[in-house]
């Protein structure tokens, strides 16, 4: 296992991987490595291939009163995770490596970042594609890997994919969840002990919403308020938004079908916690579900890397 | 000599050959060739790889009012223009191929394209980025020409391939110019017989500077001011810009020096021409000033193609 720091390296390294025929996956994170990461550097792994794990608390993502300053960073601990997964390298760039002066050229994602998280954090997609489509260019993997609590992203990151041509399949791994049904994230460290009790309140809105698309309830409307309901009767929770909608335009679905997704998103304290679930066959996987959600052709169509 | 029209083909074809370890050259056009692209497909093809050169034009670089509709085409010409050079493929995509229904990402270029060229015609160096990306991204050629003559294009997809770290290199090649001066454009064919006359002026006032320059003037508005006088005293002409600016951020240069360039632009009857000039040691040659101006590292690497 090799920790890369330098831009230089990691692409000579995949350079020369390519080289020998070897194909590369990729999974890009900003460290703070939970179940979550880790069950897509599993997935990553099983395919046989080189692997490499990225870990970048990416500057540009942050909004100005965002938390990048107190964002968990632990490479020490994060790669101590990783190991038992042996990557054929960690790639843990500093910020001015990846942005050094005069750095001036940005991704703008269309409409599919312009509402829900992208209306709350303006400029939040624009980073995230930029780094995204930088890292994309250095470890030029075959398949990146990405999970699906951040729906919105990966609806972001299939749009740039496609509509650049990127010689990248992008992959979307399940939510891992805690007992109760909280998925895992890097915030969810910002829980008081309280708030980690009403936390759940997501998932539970989640599943409602669910249950009723399961006993014949397709107006989106209804879903939608029905989520809104139980999040707002929480204590803690403030809500953000509650939807449901078609998986690639992330546009109201008037009549919910398999495929859509519900969104929610809600303040928890100090916390700002996202979640979803997409909607489907009752007791359908969730690779099954993800596979509805994201099966639609690629418009431009999707590249093998050479 | 294969001429392709489909995404999936041109990538295929270059994959293909990357994987029998060729190199790939990549000269992307609009078409209507003229002189000045052959010379980069002629130093393309010196460099012994394979050769692909693209023709699109590109709808997204041209404003609203401008000449989209009528910018020249004429494919079995172009086609025949290339043929000699023995291209390993003509790669002519449609619009709707470039562009399917839902495309929405785009490429924002910074403050080097928000200026002269940029501030005219607004959205330009953006479309002309993202193609520029998408092309890049199927072509995947170690190397790619362009023109001097569009000097703020070079730029601007320097920083862009700089600050995304894509793996190709960009060559710039001189500006290929008429026995009078005139720098060859498939908008000298708007030109009525007076205008033609005329056009030459650009680079009068160009040559002005340079012999400013070489004779010890280095103030930047001293040697724009000349340009302008020349350029308006021009009777079919109206001046657009008249400036001497640092080559890479095109901010403007108080002392000019060498590597700088004087940039010009005008309407001359019914088109809009410009031009530039890069200043440096009298009698140099074009490749050598290029290299002066393009020489300032990449702040964040240039990388190689696996």
């Amino acid at each position: 296992m090799r920790l890369i720091t330098s831009l230089d390296d990691v692409h000579s390294l995949t350079l020369d991987l390519r080289r020998r025929g070897t194909t590369v996956s990729f999974v890009p994170t900003m460290g703070a490595l939970h179940e979550g990461h880790l069950s897509l550097v599993r997935r990553a792994k099983s395919e046989g291939g080189a692997l490499v794990v990225s870990i970048f608390v990416n500057p540009t993502q942050f909004g100005p009163s965002e938390d990048y300053s107190r964002y968990p960073r632990d490479l020490e601990r994060d790669c101590e995770a990783l190991a038992r997964f042996e990557p054929d390298a960690i790639f843990a760039p500093g910020p001015a490596d990846m942005y050094p002066d005069g750095f001036d050229t940005h991704i703008e994602p269309g409409n599919v970042a312009a509402k829900f998280e992208g209306a709350l954090r303006p400029g939040h997609f624009r980073g995230v594609a930029t780094v995204v489509v930088k890292l994309l260019n250095l470890v030029a993997p075959d398949v990146a890997y990405f999970g699906q609590k951040d729906f919105q992203q990966a609806a972001v990151l299939r749009r740039m994919i496609d509509d650049f041509n990127i010689g990248t399949r992008l992959m979307i791994c399940p939510t891992v969840r805690e007992h109760d049904g909280l998925a895992l994230s890097s915030r969810n460290a910002y829980l008081s002990t309280e708030d980690r009790l009403a936390a759940p309140v997501l998932y539970r809105s989640l599943n409602r919403a669910r249950e009723l698309f399961h006993a014949g309830e397709t107006r989106a409307d209804v879903l939608a308020a029905a989520m809104r309901t139980i999040l707002e009767a929480a204590p803690r929770a403030k809500v953000d938004y509650a939807a449901v909608v078609r998986p690639d335009t992330l546009e109201p679905a008037a009549q919910a079908a398999a495929g859509c997704v519900a969104l929610v998103a809600s303040r928890v304290g100090p916390a700002r916690l996202i979640d979803n679930l997409i909607l489907g066959p009752p007791g359908a996987p969730d690779e099954e579900l993800i596979e509805l959600a994201f099966e639609a052709p690629a418009t431009s169509g999707g590249h093998t890397r050479p």
